[in-house]
């Protein structure tokens, strides 16, 4: 016999739900929670389905997620097709999405119906908030949603995002934030000219090297308890004609904060324009903010992942807030208590995405615990 | 009575010979000399075509330049279509190609034309080297003739490259000599990854900043007599998938060095790499060199020519070997004495390229002048 979170888990790999197309995620879903009573809505926006559904009132525990996954990349280079949901001889399943997070998405619906199987009358709230664009802009998704449940003034207590948390094994680490990430659209003005003339022009590469040198060597911060040290990356650089004999005019550098709660935003901000202006260049400068920092202290809600995990596989988990950003950083405008847990994380985005059926069997029991433990 | 020059620099500039194209300028010329009695040969390779032509025997003046020119560009921003040849109010003659360079082109013809009327016995030999591929790759013209020449052992004593080497007026720069030119191509290997997990990435523009810094920090050498001092200029600099949240893998730098007599390809190699291996980078580079400095010492030609200028012009003639190459560095190889010398630059390859009419009949009188004061 196999699981019926099994089952789940290969019917939503089956579907194509490359971001922000959902195909039938949302409504196997939906004909799941129907049979169990769950009050139902559905707030698109755009291109963009999102579910909203719960059973029961009071105290709510929330369980979050994703239906759509990125591109397969190179179809080739997949062991097994990758919207087929193969399973090896070694119980793993293989797939886009096996792991981020349509595993994720199927052990909460299951947990939530085993449970309720269970306990038809329990106290408090169990409630889903699912949407179909999280891989790519996120614009139309889980923001737009907390927006929307914030105006109608639906309070959430606790919060558990599927997506894939663990390290090496399952449960090993709950992630009870991220970083803040913030984006720095960088023209370094210059004066395009030949270069055999240098003197007429003015290279923006060369003004802007000794500042590059300097931001990339500052210490932003050391991190704190919860977040490791906020980190620099220029992610892209451009500058030239591609002709080999001009100077370019411009210069555009892309560069990516991961910040921890030390900083904010705005201090940022002030310190790159410091760095720029000390070397006296002559730039434009756009930033985009992608996500503050956000943090669920220890507390109620860690505290019972954590012991859920220790009686079920005897393992000490970790809370980490390291890795790129999530929809928790939306959900946690709620005021809630949010974590993420899931299976893990290694394959995900890449080709050959697997996880194995055993971690997902068990996600599925952890979840059901966590709800037994918060509201039965 | 419209002078001879203007209406052959006319004739030239309707042609519209994007190289390599030749369109018909050399046949135009080709039966201008065919008229003086000039020894006529062809030296066509693939697209380009190639004119050697000479007249008389002995001691020999060459003059060399290029029938093809770069692209109008934005033909709307013209102020007279560019392959029209119109003349204003003013005397300026408006046309691509108009100083870089037909009207150069027209001047040693038309030079020629008039000292072998007066001087139909003259001693010595005139020599035409016209290439219809100098701005484009440059690989088959003048390069090929000159090694073709060289395996006759033709003697060559004096050239006249008919560039258009003035600055603020017409005659008051000649370049004896050029700057050599190297190109570096470098690729700065990293390990692309996620803004996210910076450990698991080697940033290739965290790596290079400081070799960067150095690279363009550095004095090459103070120049000499002839030369200014070497410069190098970053033309090209790519890193970057576009992602925001991607650390680039690799990161591609293209530079330019334009370096003085002092210094010689092999000597720079040397350094870069040694600025490369001082910061432990991961790299290839692929080096081209497209062309060695040369450099003719003040002697007859540039004593002749200085002499012609101040006579005819009152002016005294500056030496320089600033700016770009030109095909004068492939003649220099034949052993003989090599100046350009030609109508003022300020808008060459430009849109409204122009330039006086009466410059060009000066120039063609100075060309006159030197032919007589070295052969007649
Ligand atoms: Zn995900
Ligand atoms: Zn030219």
């Amino acid at each position: 016999m196999t699981e019926h979170v099994i089952e789940l888990t290969k019917q939503l790999i089956e579907q194509k739900s490359i971001s922000p197309d959902d195909k039938d995620c949302q409504t196997i879903i939906i004909n799941r929670l129907k049979a169990l009573n769950f009050t139902i809505e559905t707030l698109n926006y755009n291109q963009t389905k999102n579910l909203w559904a719960y059973h029961g009132e009071g105290e709510t525990i929330m369980f979050a997620g994703h239906t759509d996954v990125v591109p397969a990349g190179d179809e080739n280079k997949w062991l097994y097709p990758p919207y087929q949901a193969t399973i090896d001889n070694e119980g793993n399943l293989y797939g886009r999405g096996a792991a981020d997070m349509k595993s994720g998405v199927a052990a909460m619906i299951c947990a939530a119906e085993d449970f309720i199987k269970q306990n038809p009358n329990h106290k408090g709230r169990i409630a889903f908030l699912l949407t179909s664009d999280e891989e790519a802009d996120a614009t139309d998704g889980t923001i737009k949603v907390v927006e929307e449940l914030i105006k109608r003034q639906e309070k959430i207590d606790y919060c558990i995002v599927g997506e894939p948390s663990s390290d090496k094994t399952i449960g090993d680490q709950i992630k009870n934030g991220r970083r803040g990430s913030i984006t720095a659209n960088l023209v370094v003005h210059g004066i395009q000219g030949h270069v055999a003339y240098p003197h007429l022009a003015d290279n923006p590469v060369h003004r802007f090297a000794p500042a590059l040198n300097e931001l990339i060597s500052t210490v932003w911060d050391n991190g704190n308890q919860y977040f490791p040290p906020t980190s620099m990356q220029i992610a892209n650089i451009n500058g030239g004609t591609g002709a080999e004999n001009v100077i370019p005019g411009d210069l555009s550098v892309q560069f990516n904060f991961r910040y921890s709660s030390e900083l904010t935003d705005e201090i940022i901000k002030q310190r790159v324009e410091q760095i720029l202006q000390k070397y006296n260049l002559s730039y434009s400068l756009r930033w985009r903010l992608s996500g503050q920092p956000f943090l669920t202290k220890q507390g109620i809600l860690t505290n019972t992942a954590q012991k859920v995990i220790k009686n079920r596989l005897d393992i000490d988990s970790k809370l980490s807030t390291s890795g790129g950003t999530s929809d928790g950083r939306f959900i946690a405008k709620m005021g809630c208590q949010v974590i993420e847990l899931g299976v893990i994380n290694a394959t995900i985005h890449k080709v050959n995405e697997h996880v194995n059926c055993d971690q997902i069997i068990i996600l599925k029991d952890i979840y059901q615990r966590i709800i037994s433990e918060l509201l039965a």
